[in-house]
């Protein structure tokens, strides 16, 4: 069973992260120019963003980070909830933007962090979680609990 | 070109859609118990969702139907734009259930959907839009301007 290393630690994404997310986040992609006030105006909206469940209003958006025990951000994920008609007004998990540290590598952390995300959604009541990944990275997800089950398409002017 | 039959016409979801769009979606998936009220609670919900899109503010859930010329719902589908923090800050799409009535199918309603769909959440400053679908769907979103890029991968309890 995958555990955190000690003094490692999962917690929401907070405004103080800035430097570090956007750090961790460039393994992943093109991050551009994003101010201090542009990061902190993203995090306070995803704060404020909730979604109606039942009769709890509960968060739309779940930015988490793992700390490790210096407290320094070492990966970075999400979970975006979308409320839907079908399925009773359901509730669907998007997990999004996984990144970790390069100099972390083979501690677990991606498998750990999508698997805290994963039950977030779930107890959140999400019906299913879903997330789109590279051919490559199947197995990976799929040791996380995940199955094929579609193709992701995009559009891009 | 692909253009509406005469009379047809595309507006968001209103809360008078309810039985129409829950009749429609059934063509997709189970709906399930969607009650009126909670059909009405989801499409308020959704109209007060927002997104900070730089300055302004702009709908998260863009949920619309195609009506033909006695006004009657015949297709329905989504797009959910997501604020994040890759690419400056960057807003995506992500179409959600599209469904067409069966006694529509063959008219090109799921295309002119899409792309209406898709053509709104760029112009609300989406730099790329994204969906899932089956396998045997793929040459479809291709005609709509969608290629593959990716797996599509689900966790259920």
């Amino acid at each position: 069973m995958a555990v955190l290393p000690p003094g490692y630690s999962i917690r929401r994404i907070e405004p103080r992260d800035y430097e570090e997310v956007v750090e961790t986040l460039k393994v992943l992609t093109v991050v551009g120019d994003v101010t201090r006030a542009k990061f902190e105006e993203t995090v306070e909206f995803w704060n404020n963003s909730t979604v109606k469940a039942g009769n709890a209003e509960i968060r739309a958006y779940n930015p988490h980070v793992i700390v490790n025990a210096e407290g320094r951000v070492v990966a970075t994920g999400t979970v975006l909830i979308e409320r839907k008609i079908i399925r009773n007004c359901g509730l669907v998990g998007h997990v999004e933007d996984i990144a970790v540290a390069k100099d972390q590598q083979g501690k677990q952390l991606g498998l750990l962090l999508i698997q805290y995300l994963t039950r977030l959604a779930h107890e959140a009541g999400c019906y299913k979680v879903i997330l789109d990944c590279d051919e490559k990275n199947v197995g990976f997800y799929e040791k996380c609990g995940y199955r094929r089950c579609g193709v992701e398409m995009d559009h891009r002017l």
